[in-house]
Formats: C-alpha cells, sequence, structure tokens
C-alpha cells in the first residue's frame, strides 16, 4: 500500500493515491489537459480508460472530478460538428458580454473578467461517476468522456478516482 | 462471487455483474425501458429501489449512467403536470429546429437529425448516484428517479452499480 | 460496527449511519440547512470537510444528496457577485412568471406555485460526488461546495455519504 498526495492540482507530476483494504482498491491519479483555445471540448476517453485498466480494479466506480471551477466534465459524443453547436449552445445560454457582477470592479476583484465561464461550467457540471467492469471502463456506443475549457488556454487538472475489487 | 459482463447495452437479457471481497459488495444491473414518443420521461424509482433491495448491500451508494448520449437520468418529482413543464423548458432552451451543425450533411454524418437530444440530455446529466442505507435506497419526501427519452421512441438502457458493505 | 437510520430528511436530529468492513468504511450524515429568502446560494464546504475529517475515511469518496426537489448541491466559487449572477442567469433561463402547468390549479395540486424551483434545481443538479485523500476533501483553488435554495426560506437537509478505506 503506498500513499502520496494529489490534492493540489498546481503540481506537475502526475500524483498517484492508492490504498488497498482486503480486496477493495482505491486510487486517485490525475490527468492533465493542456488547453488551445479559450473555449474548447477535449475527448479524454481513451485516456481515462487506459488509467482504469492500469489499476486493479475489476468491479466498481470512477469518480471524476474536475479541479477549476471554469472547466467541466460531462459526457457527449466526440464529433466536431456537435462540439460546436455545444460551443453554440453555451454562448445562447450564456451571454459573454452581459454585465455580469463577477466582471464589474465595484462588485469583484476577478480581473480575468470570466463570469460566463464559471455559469458555462456549472452548466456542463463538474463530476462524473461511471463504471468499472471486468476491469473496463462501461460506455454506450457513442458515449464519450469530455471535458470542456471555458476560460483558456491553460493548463488543467481532471482527479480520477478508481474505487473497487481487485480482480 | 459471480461475474457476468454487463457492457453491451444492447443485450436484450438482463445482465448482472457481481463481486464480493470481505464484506464489500458490487454489483451491476441494467434496467431496459422502452420509450413510447420522441421526448418522454419516466419514473424508473421502482425499478431502482427493488434492484437495491435484491442485493445484499446495506450501507452503500447506487451509481445511475446512462448507457446513451440522447437518453438522460435526473432527479425531479413525478407529476405529469411538471413534466409538462421540463418538455417545455427543454424545448425553449434547445431549439430543435435552428441550425445545428450536426444535423447538415456537410458537417455530419448523422441522418437523425437529432442535436437537440444530444445537447438536451447534456443539460439533464447521464450520471447520477444515490445513497443506500439499512439496504434501502434514500430519497426525500416528492423525490424520484427519472430518465428522459430525447430521441424516441427505442429502446434504452440504463446501467445500475451498487457498491457497499453487505448487512 | 454501528447503525442508526439516515433515510428520513425530517428528522429534527442529525442521524448518522456508519458501518465497517474490513478497513472499508461507510459513513452516513446530514446536515440541516436553514435558509433565509426564497432563492439563495450558501457555502457548505467547510461542514463537509469536517464532517470527512471526522471519518476514519483516508482514501475514497463523499457523495452528496439534495434531499429535497427544489434544493440543489453543486459546485462553484463562493462571490456573493458571481452569486448574484447564478441567480440571475436562473432567472432568465427559468421564468418564474411563465405559466407551467405545476402551478395550474387545473393540473396540479401542487399550491406552492414553485414550478420554477424545480426546474431551476434540475438545471443545477441534486447530486454531487467528491474524493477524499490523506483524509482530506480534495478541492482545487477556488472551488466550493454550494446548496441552493430555490424555494425558501425552509429547513433543508444535505445528505452526505463518506465511503472508502480507513487509514
Amino acid at each position: 500500500m503506498s500513499k502520496s498526495s494529489a490534492v493540489n492540482a498546481a503540481g506537475a507530476s502526475p500524483a498517484i493515491t492508492s490504498a488497498g483494504s482486503g480486496g477493495l482498491v482505491v486510487r486517485g491519479d490525475t490527468l492533465t489537459v493542456q488547453t488551445e483555445e479559450r473555449v474548447e471540448l477535449i475527448d479524454v476517453t481513451d485516456r481515462v480508460a487506459a488509467l482504469v485498466r492500469s489499476t486493479a480494479v475489476r468491479e466498481g466506480i470512477v469518480s471524476l472530478w474536475s479541479m477549476h471551477t471554469t472547466f467541466a466534465v460531462f459526457m457527449n459524443e466526440s464529433q466536431q460538428a456537435l462540439h460546436a453547436d455545444i460551443k453554440r449552445l453555451l454562448e445562447t445560454m450564456v451571454d459573454r458580454d452581459a454585465d455580469w457582477k463577477h466582471n464589474d470592479p465595484d462588485h469583484s476583484d476577478c480581473d480575468r473578467l470570466n463570469a460566463d465561464a464559471h455559469l458555462r461550467a456549472m452548466l456542463l457540471g463538474h463530476s462524473l461517476t461511471l463504471h468499472v467492469t471486468r476491469g473496463e471502463l462501461v460506455l454506450g456506443q457513442w458515449q464519450r468522456v469530455l471535458v470542456a475549457e471555458l476560460d483558456g488556454p491553460r493548463s488543467r487538472t481532471l482527479r480520477v478516482q478508481v474505487m473497487g475489487i481487485a480482480g
């Protein structure tokens, strides 16, 4: 049983935490995602699936957690056309240029002017829980795990906690 | 300890995966839902609660996962009037007839023209985690587990992973 | 191993359920939140983090569940300006005064006229899963756990299920 901290999202090296008790395994990892645009969707399914395979967990769950307020994790199809539609919907639902208080120096000390990013991430969500069976991530036909950069470009961290019974 | 795959959502027979280690139990099942309309909300609470009761888990969690991009799972009250309001809100937030790229043959090979279904499911969510205590699903007074068909009618699958300590 | 029920959200006393098997611990608690306004966001991070610390769980997850249809739990920054923006967005997306069927006595026996509260809570979500490592809640730099009262003022209950390996 080895343990090392994975709390600090700012850490450059991939932090891995693991613990086992009886047949139960809990393993925490972080995936780093370097984004290139202000608003961008990235498919991380293969990285999450590989990470699940690298643990001993055979039956259990994978909890994904975005380590940032303006970075979301959710599920959908990975298709450029649909990703353009998702970005357009986010822009329609949350107008970047409305007079948000979070962007107003009279009410906020945030100089990123990123109220839209906070609100859009809130609608997509920061937490996703998937299943593991026979040591593999469970996904339907078109399902992909996506992360959404909403105030990039930046280096982002997705935390992955795999928990279950070792096979 | 028995194990059988529950990965393939297309399987006709109910697939059950289970594994135990010490007092820990992980059990995976799939619920099949036959929908009748293009957009439809269905209450699956009693089926999820019965499934929880059928496991040996006394204290733990139940993770629900929609096996489809255009099929969501979420919690709300089960009332026809409110369900009509939910459908109306989804229609207002995501216009089916907007010129979505996912529906445009120049950008997409999807012939279902279901961009609205992808976007609406994304807003409702595909993952829900509930609690089990004393062997029962924990729910507040008006709370019901609902699934949302957004591109039916079709046969849909909800995956249910129960994980916890056997009583 | 001690067990006591935490199912009934209406219970006045804090109900705690716990069970252990090998090194695995499952502990259920309820946090009561007294709200003061109809729509209000409240930061419960410190209470959740203290609760995690009070368990023996070293590596695992924390599942948060709102015990009410019109009360949500989600993650975002805790800043008054941003909270005003979130309330404004909810008001824009879901008009309180639209002719919702849930508020119409011809279609509904609900006399709270709170369709907007149901719909807004649905968009924010009722379930959030966080990670525990080294006995501490894992949070990024600006991340706070928020609950949203959408039909207050009322006394509300958030259920907290901590599950993992004791340290």
